[in-house]
C-alpha cells in the first residue's frame, strides 16, 4: 500500500514540484493542503486546488484557519502591540505557525506516514514547519526537496514542463508573502544595506492625498467598530482598515533584523492595517492602563512577539504570557480617533469610559484637587530620601 | 546682613514675581540665575538680565549648561533611543535636572542660604527642582511663593505693576517649554482628552513638499555629520537637523503619560531633530549591534528615560546604565540615509563599516555558505528538544 | 449623634491609646476592629475583645481574613517563589495590606465618618494602612494619634493608667510582628549593621538535632499534602509545616532592603514554612516548568513581592500578574522530598507526573535518542552563526 | 608534511584514546594541549605530560589560564552574584569556555589545521569547545572521535592497551568535574529525579562540628581579605575560604535545570568558596546599593550567567553586561562576618564605610530625622495618586 504524505502546498514552484515528485517518482500517495490564514483569495484557491490534481495528488484540501489564527495569535499581538524590532507587525512568520499547526493536525487525521514542505534551507521557514511538525506530529517523517537536493528553480521548472504541467513560474524581483496582517517583500534593492525599496515594489500605491480621520472602536483590546461600523467578525474589521489606509499607503516600512538560523536580514513590508490598529490601541492603552501595566506589558509582549517570530510558538510560557495580555486588556475600551496622511498618521484622541486622564484628581500642569501643596513638597521631601542619605555618604560622587 | 537667595530665573511671570517679592518685601539679596540647556535665545537672556535688575536682583547670571546637557544626558538618550512611551523624546523634563543642577551648584558657590523656584504644586517641574536642591544642596532653604501662597496669574501682574514692573505677561491658550531636545506644547485642545492640537498650536509650520534625503552620521553612536558636513560641535549638529525636518513638520506627537504625581496628562510636542536622530540612530544600531546587545540596551534604556523623566537622574543606578550604553556604542558606525516627507520619514539605508547584514555566512532567504541542510536540520532538531518532551509529556495541552 | 471612627485595634500600646483617647477626649463612637491574618491566638483575640470595653469602645469585632489573605496573597507568593531581596518571604508586610483592606470594608459598612490606626510616621506600615484607606474608603478621615502627637510610650501609658486601663506595655528589647508567613524581629543588636541576632532574640528555638526527611505535595502549585497527610485547608498545612520545621529553627535570617519610605532597614525574621513550602516548591518547577517560564515567573513575582511589600496590591497591574502566575502552575504538581536538619535543609527529589527530567529523547551525561552526534553539530554550526558573523567583521575585538 | 592537530588534553579517556588514534592511525602531528583553569594539580600535570608523549604526542603544553579565567568571568560572577536558576554557581561550565579559549589561540599560534576534543554528542561540553572554535579558530577542522564513531568506553580501553598504554580508567560510580569555582558531580542516584545524593557521593567531607565566624573583606566587590588576612591573589583568597568553608560541608547542593541541548538535567555540586563568597558579597551589596542598583545587576547578571552557561561568553552583549557591573561595584567595600555550622552559613553583619543602613535621616522603625510626620502624610497621599484615580473609576474592580 502507497505511504501517505501531506504536501503543504501553496502552488507555487517548489510545492508544486514536490507534489509531483513524490506521486510519480516516490510512490507517494500525495494530499495536498493548502492552509489559508488569510492570503490567499478564493480564485487561487481553485486555481491551487486544480493544479494539485494536475500534478498528481490523490487529494486537495483547503485548511482555512484564518480565524484559529486571530484567535490563537492575532489577538494578542494587538493586546501586546507587538512589533519586532519596534517595527515589524511579524507578518507572515506568525502565520506560517498557523498554517504548520493546522498541516500537521490534518497530517494526524489521516495518518500520513511524511509531511513534505517547500522551504530552502537559507531560511526561517523551515524552522516554524520542520519544528511543528517534529513536535506535534511525532514520528511522522519530514520531507523537503528544495532544501535536500539544492534545486534550481530552473530544475525544477524543467521537471514540471518535461511531465506535462505547465504555469508561470517567472522569478520576479520581489518575492511576495501575503496576509491577512500584512505583505512583506523580500529580494531587490534592499539586499544591498544600503538602499530602500522603489514605489514599484510595493502592491498598494496611495490614492489619496490631503487627510481622513479614521475611528477605531476596541472593547477589552479586540477592535469592534470601524468609523461607527459594528464588527463581529475581526477579520472583516482588520480588512476594512487596510483598504482604508493602504489608500494612503499607510504601514511601509524595511525591517532588519536577526533570523533564527541566526544571520542579519531584510525585508521590505507594507502593513496599513496592522500599523494603524496597534497605534490606536496603544494609544488607547496610554489613557486606560496604569504605569506598570503598560510597563510589564511591553515587557512580556515584546518576548511573545519574538517567540511567535522565531518558531517558538508552542513553547509553555506562551500561555503564561497570555494570560497577563488578557487580564490586561480588562479596561481597554474606547473609540480611537486618527488622522491619516499619505504614508503616515497620528493620533488625535480616545473616547473611552475607562480613561483615566480625565479623574476628580486633578488636572496636569493645571488645578490639583487630590493632593495639596504641603502633600506634594512632603512626597518629594520623602521621595528623595534614599539620594539624600546616598549623597551625604558619597560626597565626592560626581554627576 | 541680608540673607541670600538664587532665583531660578526664566524671565516669566512667577519667577519674576518671585525676584521682586523676596527682594522687596522679604529683604533677601536676590541672585537671578537663568540656567540655559539651549531653550533661550541670545536675545531672551539680554531681556532677562535687564528685567532681572528691574525687578531687584542684586546679581544676574546666565548658567549655560547646554554642552553639558549634552555630555551628561542628552548622549545617553541617544545611545539608549529613548522615546517615553514608546512616543516622546522627553524633551523638557531632562533639561530641568540639568538647570535645577546649575542653580543648585551656583548656590553653593555663593554660599546661599536660600533657593527659589517658580514651580506650582500641581507639576512634575517642582519635583525636578525640589529634589535636586534637597539633594545637591542640603539644609538650604526652599522657597516656592507661587505653589505656597496659590497666587494667581492676576495677583501677581498686580503686584509686579503696582511697583512699576511692566511686560507681556498675557496668558497664551498654550504653554510652550522650549529647548534643544523639542518643544514641548501644553493647554487647549490636549486638556480634552479627545481632541489634538491644530496646526496653529505649532511653533514650526511645513514649508516644504515633496520629499528630500537626509543622511547623518555617526561615530560610536554620537552624531557626527549631517548630509557630509562634518561636527564636531554636537549641538550644532543636531539644530542643523533641526532646521532640516522641521521643514516638513516631522516630529510633531502628543504623548498621554504618567506624571511623577500620578495623575496621567498630555503634552504636544514638536521635536524633529529628536525623531529623525533616533530613528536613524536606532536603524544603524539594527546593522551593526547582536540580537541580544539591542534587547538589553532597550531594557536599561527605557528605565533610564523613565528615571530622567522622573526626576531620578541622581539615582546610583544611572551611571551603571551609562557605562552599557557606552560599551554598547563601540560598533555603532555608519551614515545613515532617512527620506523625510510632510509630517514623516522613513529609512532607507545605512552604509556601516560594521556592517553585520553583509557576511560571508549567508544571505538571508537566498543562498547560505556558513552551514548545510543538513547542519540547519540537525538545528531544528536539537532546538525543537525541549518541546518535544514537553508535548510528549502533556499530550492533552491545547495549543 | 456622635462621629463614628474605627480603629485598627491590635491591643498594643499605641491603639490602646488611641481606642480611649478617642472615645473620651474626642467624643468619637469607637468601633474596635481587630483584623486578624493568622498571627493571633483565640486567647489574645479574647483580651483584645475584653480591654477594647474597658477603653471605651462602643463595639469590637475580630475581622478574621487568614483564609482571604492565603486566597488573595499567599497562594500568589508560593507560587512566585517570593523572596525579597532574595531573602525575606514578606511576612508581615504583606498581611498588613489584608488587614487595612479588611479594615477599609468595616468601615464602609458600618459608615464610618473616619479610621484610626497606630502607626508613627517613621516605618512602612502608616503607609499601608493610609494608602489603603485613602484608595478603598476616600472620604473617610484618617486619624493617627500616636504619628500626629509624637507621643512617647511613657506619655500613652501614663494617660491610659491615669484613666484606669492598665496592662503589661513593657517595652521588650526587640519588637515582634508574628504572622501566618513568619514572624519578623526589629530591634537590638541589628541597629547595628555589623551584628547579628543572638538564639534569645527568637521565639521558637530548636529542639532536635540530626536529621529528617520531610515530604511537601503540591497540588497547580498549591500546598496539598504534608508527609503524605492530605490538606485541604492550606492554612493548617502551612502551619503543620511551620511546626515541623521550627523544630529546627529552619528559616531564620535577616532582611536588610529599602523601605518605602527610602531609607534602609534591617530586619530579623523566623519563618520555618515560606522557606521550607518555597524551597520545595521551587524545586518542583525547576523539574515541570519550561526554562522561559522559569524566567518569567521570575521577573514578574520579584515585582510582584516587591509591589505587595510597598502597599502596591491594589496596582491594576497585579491581577495581570496573578493571571500569569495562575497559568503558569498548571503543571506545577508531585510530592517533594526534603532533608531537614538543624538551621537549614536540603533539596532530595521529586516524584511528579509532570517531571520533566525524565523524559525519552535522552538523558544528561549519557545517551541521547532524540538527536544525533550531527544533528548535534548541525545545531552548534548553527547557534554559532550569529557569533562567527561578529568576529569575523570585528577581528580586533579582543575578550 | 603531516597535518597539525591541537588535542585539548585532559588525561582522561576520551581524550588519551583521541591523541593515539590520531598520531598513529590518521598520521597527524599531535599537540596535546592541557588547559588549566584551577582545577588540576600540579602532579596531576606532571602525569598528564608524562602520558601524552607515551600516548604520542609530539608536544604537550599546560596553558595556565586561571588568572584570565579569574579576570575575564569569575570576577563577574561574584560582582552578579551568579547562580544558575537561583543555585548553581556555574562552576565547570564557565571555566570550560576559558579552557576552549586558550586551546583556539594555542591553535591559531602554532597553525594547526584541526582541534581535537573528547565530548560526547549528549551534552553540554561538545557545544563550549566547538563554538568557541568555530568562532575563534574559523576554518580549523574540529575532530571529535568520542563523539562520531560513538565509541564504548571499553572500547578505548581496548585500544590503548593493545597499543601498550595502559591507566587506571575504571567508571566511577559519579564523575566529577574540579575547579576553582566548584566540584560537580554526575550520574548515581540523582540520575533518579527522586533521589539525592549520599555522603558518599561528595570528596569533601564536614570535619568540624559547633559554629564558627568568617570574615570575607571587598573591595569595588573583589575579595581582598578572608579573616583579616590581605590577600591580592583572588584565586588564592578563593581557596582560602574553600578551606574553611570545606570543613563544614558548606555548599553543597543539587542542580536540575535546562542543558544548551534543550532537555533538563540533574548535577550535584560542592562549592563551599561561592556560595560562601557570593553570599557575603551579596550581603555587603544590600548595605551599599540603591534598590534600583541591586534590581538592574539581578536582571543582567542573571542573563550573563544563563550565557556563560550556554556558551555565549562571545556575544557581543557580554562586554556591555560587564561594564554595568563593574560600575555597580564602586562602592561595594567593607567587611562581612558570616556564622558557619555545619551544611549551612548565616549572614552576620558587615562593616563598610559605604554602609547606607547607618546614615543621618532616620532608623528604621524607630526616629526619623530627614522629614516629618506631615511629609509623611503628604507622601502617602501622592503616592496613592493613582489608585485613586483608578479605583474611582472602576468601582466594581474586585480585589
Amino acid at each position: 500500500m502507497a505511504k501517505k504524505v501531506v504536501v503543504a502546498f501553496s502552488g507555487g514552484l517548489d510545492t508544486s514540484y514536490t507534489v509531483m515528485y513524490l506521486a510519480k517518482e516516490m510512490g507517494y500517495e500525495v494530499y495536498a493542503a493548502c492552509a489559508n490564514t488569510g492570503g490567499f483569495s478564493a480564485e487561487q484557491l481553485k486555481t491551487n486546488e486544480e493544479n494539485a490534481y494536475k500534478l498528481g495528488a490523490k487529494q486537495y484540501v483547503t485548511l482555512d484557519v484564518t480565524q484559529e489564527y486571530y484567535e490563537k495569535s492575532l489577538r494578542y499581538m494587538i493586546y501586546g502591540n507587538v512589533l519586532r524590532n519596534n517595527c515589524y507587525p511579524i507578518s507572515v512568520s506568525s502565520e506560517r505557525i498557523f498554517q504548520a499547526l493546522a498541516i500537521a493536525r490534518y497530517a494526524n487525521e489521516i495518518g500520513a506516514e511524511a509531511i513534505a514542505h517547500g522551504s530552502t534551507g537559507a531560511g526561517n521557514d523551515q524552522i516554524r514547519f520542520d519544528m511543528t511538525f517534529l513536535v506535534m506530529a511525532p514520528g511522522v517523517e519530514i520531507i523537503t526537496l528544495t532544501r535536500d537536493k539544492t534545486l534550481t528553480r530552473q530544475e525544477e521548472v524543467d521537471y514540471l514542463n518535461k511531465n506535462g504541467f505547465y504555469a508561470d513560474f517567472t522569478k520576479l524581483k520581489y518575492s511576495y508573502n501575503v496576509g491577512i496582517w500584512g505583505t512583506s517583500i523580500c529580494g531587490g534593492e534592499i539586499l544591498d544595506s544600503n538602499q530602500g525599496l522603489p514605489e514599484s515594489a510595493y502592491l498598494k500605491h496611495p490614492t489619496k492625498d490631503g487627510s481622513e480621520l479614521l475611528k477605531i472602536g476596541f472593547k477589552n483590546g479586540e477592535i469592534c467598530s470601524v468609523n461607527g461600523e459594528e464588527f463581529t467578525d475581526k477579520i472583516a474589521a482588520i480588512q476594512k482598515v487596510e483598504e482604508i489606509g493602504a489608500a494612503y499607503a499607510i504601514g511601509r516600512d524595511c525591517h532588519v533584523g536577526d533570523t533564527i538560523i541566526g544571520i542579519k536580514g531584510r525585508v521590505g513590508f507594507e502593513a496599513a492595517a496592522p500599523m494603524l490598529i496597534i497605534g490606536a490601541h496603544r494609544f488607547l492603552e496610554k489613557y486606560t492602563l496604569s504605569k506598570w501595566q503598560q510597563y510589564w506589558k511591553d515587557q512580556v509582549s515584546n518576548w511573545y512577539g519574538m517567540f511567535l517570530h522565531e518558531s517558538q510558538y508552542l513553547e509553555p510560557v506562551m500561555p503564561d504570557i497570555e494570560a497577563m495580555l488578557t487580564s490586561s486588556q480588562r479596561n481597554v475600551n474606547g473609540v480611537v480617533t486618527l488622522e491619516l496622511r499619505p504614508y503616515t498618521f497620528s493620533t488625535v484622541g480616545v473616547d473611552s469610559p475607562d480613561d483615566l486622564v480625565k479623574n476628580k484628581l486633578g488636572e496636569y500642569g493645571e488645578v490639583q484637587k487630590g493632593w495639596t501643596a504641603e502633600d506634594a513638597k512632603g512626597f518629594i521631601k520623602v521621595t528623595s530620601t534614599p539620594l539624600r542619605a546616598y549623597y551625604a555618604a558619597h560626597k565626592d560622587e560626581k554627576r
